[in-house]
């Protein structure tokens, strides 16, 4: 059992305005989700569109946006979860500083 | 993709003053890991220590406790995570409020 404070976990530069915390990860023992915390400056450039084989399961902890999915834009904001299905293909654009795991 | 607000997905009574929360499930198309929200009154009763084969990855909305594993006991604190291997047997203990997914 492991628990860890914010501040205990360094965070990493993950793109330009993106800061990225990996906060439970495999070499922690977790095989099955990787749970990290995105901090995306309002500046930040929006990702391209882009998609994976592993989903995303995302609670949105401050801030509000769009995601762009398979059927079209839906808007979110603080408290919403997202949830994108392996392999579809998405864009998370921020409105203002956004923080979600 | 599915965008869920709190307000969209109805309380469950999961035991004496906890509410669960299923926000992200296998119903979803999550196969892999299932968001749950729960929130704990501070007069709730402990849950006895318990096992299962999932892990929990859990992230503090608010609140402090503590958790105990094999490892003995952990204090946690909103903002905090908590990793618990599966199999691992162990018990969260709120002090006052919690909220937690």
């Amino acid at each position: 059992m492991k628990v860890k404070s914010l501040e205990d976990v360094l965070p990493e530069n993950y793109a330009e305005g993106v800061q990225k915390r990996q906060l439970i990860h495999k070499k922690d023992g977790a095989e099955n989700f990787y749970m990290r915390l995105f901090v995306v400056d309002q500046r930040a450039p929006f990702p391209p569109p882009h998609s994976h084989p592993w989903e995303h399961e995302i609670y949105v902890l401050e801030g509000q946006g769009i995601v762009v999915g398979d059927d079209g834009e839906k808007p979110f904001k603080s408290g919403d979860v997202i949830f994108i299905p392996p392999n579809e293909r998405h864009q998370l654009m921020q409105q203002g500083t956004l923080r979600f795991i």
